[in-house]
């Protein structure tokens, strides 16, 4: 009912990197189980030679081509803009709209995603979306509760239900004419920013076709898919949790490096609308830094950022959290609710039969085991033994230790009727006299 | 009236290390300010002497001895001795009782302590007492509180006021026949396992006489003094405190390591009569492992230790109370009770109106600036305008995180009269049915 107003997210037979003979009306073959007869059916095959396939082919045809220098500063430089593509575009551009972009940010950005090979931004930042909001449910389609490696790539080189995948509101997209246009022209976007861009530039610049087309083109794109794979799998399995530890995205510097500063996917799943992934000064976040650029020189606008305010409130409840499990797990004592009601005068009559019975703030303690080893003396402790030692414990003679404050918590045996405060009260009443507290 | 049972802690005249001409009677020159014509009243020259003085003419003289191999070793192990004499003995055993020693131990510990010259057993327990009960107070012998020279040997080689240290209970020393019996022939102690001893071994051993004199005995004296005087200066300034920062001391590797284990300081003033003060394996405390190699011996027994349960309620208390800082340095909305009191007809209509009013938990917030930011997008957070949206809000449409909470209750306005489930309970009575939130 609350969603009825967006299009479905249900497969269409339009989707690239989808086979096409796919009909939403048939039993999908993710609805029977694998069988040594019919595995090769789970596999999808075409993303399988795309993203395994073609990379080794290119390996082996490295072998017999040279890498010029040129080439290879080049294959990196590439390497760098493509990634920027999936990090600042797909990612905090289009699925997170954390900041906004001129129009020719757009179409660069727009066209080296596309180089990328990772499918059009419509595609991608539908189940991006997903991910987010379904995160590690059935409905996520690269939940990491599945395994590392179905997180990685497993989803792509498997075959999916499409019908699994939670649904989103993409309609923010499908009124972008940049976006519709990049999914309309995918495969030609591809071919050209993926193999004959790259290719071009090292053979119109130094005449190195050859190494063009193998190291920044099947080359470069493989190390880009397998870098930017790596914030689904890597980065909710490695590092720390300072946000919400109910998920499995987590914090670390080896994801951010790999990733061009993906890695701190705490902070991102909390904060997904933050155009930042890291917020301090020395964390590694080259996609924040070049949007930071862009924003200087006009081209980004809007950048949307979380105030510290609300990034610390949420450490502080993780921290809580973490804390509160801690403290259960340790023992302090029996609880006050569960101890039995003595009237004082019991209370004095016992410690004159002999007991080593003290009363602290209005609770009986049994430290008959403890006076010998009492770090300030047999005598003091004993000078407390039938009274009301609560003054003297906390100041009047000596202000204890947190320590020793737990310690007398272990030994309860019981309550005061009425509590301490009442006693002083009522011996006070009795003795005619005001109430003093001892103070060194 | 509760410490009459106690000798005083008055100086006496028949204290070692304190100036004989002392009569408590007259007024002490620590009454008078410093000048500069008096100032050479206020220093103690005779420790002086000792303590810097000796080791001086100690330099001077190495410089005309060679430094024979067998020596330095003898130095380095004499060393140990002499600080395995303070630590284990002078402090665990007699100051803390925090284990018991067989006559033997107790005799060797008293000889080797006594050789590295601070003072008798007797007259350093008592102010290492005082220096726990005081920690940090006027009280407090060697209070960092007064500069971090002044705590390591400023309240040396300065004259004090004896008046003015804390009293202690020291009737166990008193009733103990060799701290008794070292305290009686202190300068005889000092002479023998100080100088002559070291001296005799080098000299017997490998006729090593000057060098044993010079090294084993006065320079080693003179490391073994600074080393240990560490405890109360650097162990009190540097490192974290991960049981109590109230009071000054702090645990840190390099404390430790320059005095023999004493540098987990924050831990030993929070459990004094524990025997270890590293209570990790990997930390370094070669103190505690000589008291357990002797407690396997048959030479030391009742090693007292604190259950790890009562060291860890340390730690998460002091954590919980650090946290509570940072807690208290945050915005976390205007707190429910200063908030207006709105009927849920009022908040209807002020929507109706046109405000972008949306009750959550009973509590009414404004959204009007964040519908378009909305990571959700515009229509859902809408569709929650007028209602009451908190089934939707906490998982009914989407299971929102923290750091949406959090926002959330920047966002207050108001709390509805009854709050929300008085609210939906009215509705569902006269709607005619029952209540019931979407799950997804
Ligand atoms: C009732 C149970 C008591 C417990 C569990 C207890 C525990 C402790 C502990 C653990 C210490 C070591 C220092 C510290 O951790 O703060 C200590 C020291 C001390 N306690 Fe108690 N105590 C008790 C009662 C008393 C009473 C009734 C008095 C006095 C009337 C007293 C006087 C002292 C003094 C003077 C010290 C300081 C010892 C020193 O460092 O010289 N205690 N106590
Ligand atoms: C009332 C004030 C609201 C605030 C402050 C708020 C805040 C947020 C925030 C910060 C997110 C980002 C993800 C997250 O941090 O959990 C989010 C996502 C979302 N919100 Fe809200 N929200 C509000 C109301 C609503 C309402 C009323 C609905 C539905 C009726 C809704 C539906 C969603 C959905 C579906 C998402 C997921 C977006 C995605 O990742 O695709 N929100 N909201
Ligand atoms: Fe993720
Ligand atoms: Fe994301
Ligand atoms: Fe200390
Ligand atoms: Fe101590």
């Amino acid at each position: 009912e609350f969603l009825s107003s967006q299009p479905s997210s249900m497969a269409s037979k339009s989707e690239p990197n989808r086979n096409p003979n796919y009909d939403p009306k048939k039993p999908h073959i993710t609805d029977t189980p694998m069988t040594r007869k019919n595995w090769y059916k789970h596999v999808d095959w075409l993303n399988t030679f795309f993203i395994i396939g073609i990379p080794m082919m290119g390996l082996v045809a490295a072998w017999w081509t040279p890498l010029q220098f040129k080439t290879a500063i080049w294959t990196v430089i590439y390497y760098f803009w493509t990634g920027l593509g999936i990090t600042a575009g797909y990612h905090r551009l289009w699925a997170h709209k954390s900041y906004s972009a001129t129009l020719p940010l757009q179409i660069f950005l727009a066209a080296v995603g596309g180089g990328a090979v990772e499918g059009s931004i419509r595609w991608w930042s539908r189940g991006h979306r997903a991910h987010h909001r379904y995160t590690d449910t059935v409905k996520d389609p690269y939940s990491v509760r599945k395994g590392l490696m179905y997180s990685h790539i497993g989803w792509m080189v498997m075959k999916q239900n499409p019908k699994r995948i939670g649904r989103t509101d993409i309609s923010d997209l499908n009124d972008d004419p940049v976006v519709v246009w990049q999914h309309k022209n995918y495969i030609k976007v591809v071919l050209f920013m993926g193999l004959i861009f790259p290719t071009l530039v090292a053979g119109i610049g130094w005449g190195d076709w050859w190494g063009g087309y193998i190291y920044a083109g099947i080359l470069r794109i493989f190390f880009v898919q397998q870098a930017t794979f790596c914030v689904n799998s890597l980065a909710h399995w490695l590092g720390d949790q300072p946000f919400d530890d109910r998920n499995s995205p987590r914090d670390h510097l080896i994801t951010a490096l790999v990733t061009l500063g993906e890695g701190y996917h705490n902070f991102h799943h909390e904060f997904p609308s933050d155009y930042r992934n890291a917020i301090e000064w020395f964390q590694y976040d080259p996609t924040k830094w070049s949007i930071a650029m862009w924003s200087k020189l006009g081209l980004a606008y809007d950048l949307k950022q979380f105030r510290s305010n609300e990034i610390e409130k949420g450490r502080v409840q993780q921290k809580q959290k973490k804390l509160d499990q801690q403290r259960s797990k340790l023992d302090w004592g029996v609880p006050l609710d569960q101890l039995p009601v003595v009237e004082w005068e019991d209370y004095v009559e016992q410690v004159a039969n002999g007991r080593g019975l003290v009363a602290v703030a209005g609770v009986v303690h049994d430290v008959s085991d403890f006076i010998r080893e009492h770090p300030g003396g047999k005598a003091l402790i004993k000078s407390g033994l039938g009274k009301d030692a609560t003054a003297m414990f906390n100041g009047g003679v000596y202000n204890h230790s947190n320590a020793a404050h737990n310690l007398l918590s272990t030994m309860r045996v019981g309550v005061i009727r009425g509590g301490c405060e009442v006693e002083i009260w009522k011996r006070a009443q009795r003795e005619n006299k005001d109430v003093q507290f001892v103070k060194d």
